[in-house]
């Protein structure tokens, strides 16, 4: 049976994805996936996620330049999570601007940010 | 607003969860939380699951002895995801008794599992 074939993806048809990357092992973003979408990222090698917002494929960069270039793909012990080692292009995957979405930290029962911007979103998105 | 506060569950109450190695970044598995579970993984500074199959609180490692203490806790942008950088007890996260959850690499179209078997299933819940 081929890895598509093996994927289990929820009732909605979707999987978590977590994108890593791959030199720096850093957490930058998590999203999800369908079908469709996982096999464009492994068609293309390039992070294909499904946006459950606008309920559509989401090429990642395709509007900041910021893609994600597949280095290697994992799924775990259930099958049902996917893990993408990515070159982060940009070195931002954030839409804040910052290169991780992980950028807040717990710090006595509160979220402070503690990363900072590398580019402002108004000079990513125009 | 504290941080609890702040986190957004989804509509069933929940959250994703990314469990990360904080030593080496490696990812070591993906859960849910809820509110409670959330609260007591901050309170204990240990981590605390809902398990979406058993429909209850998680306490990691309470069968395995392989608990997770929490180094950090990171959330996103959209404070709808959450990083626990943690302290893997044992060496062992995946309940197939591997260091990681995700043990399997896509090869060919196939996934193909790259990660050996530390302790023997039958050994660590008897």
């Amino acid at each position: 049976m081929s890895a598509l074939e093996q994927t289990q993806f929820d009732k909605d048809g979707l999987i978590p994805v977590i994108a890593q990357d791959f030199e720096t092992g850093e957490i930058l973003m998590f999203a999800w996936m369908n079908k469709e979408s996982l096999a464009l990222t492994i068609e293309k090698q390039q992070a294909v996620y499904y946006s459950r917002s606008r309920k559509k494929l989401w090429f990642k960069g395709e509007e900041s330049g910021h893609t994600q270039l597949i280095k290697e793909i994992y799924t775990d012990c259930d099958n049902d999570v996917i893990l993408l080692k990515v070159e982060q292009v940009g070195g931002i995957a954030c839409h804040t601007g910052r290169k991780s979405c992980f950028f807040q930290k717990l710090d006595a029962r509160e979220w402070i940010s503690v990363a900072k911007v590398i580019k402002d979103p108004k000079d990513i998105y125009g």
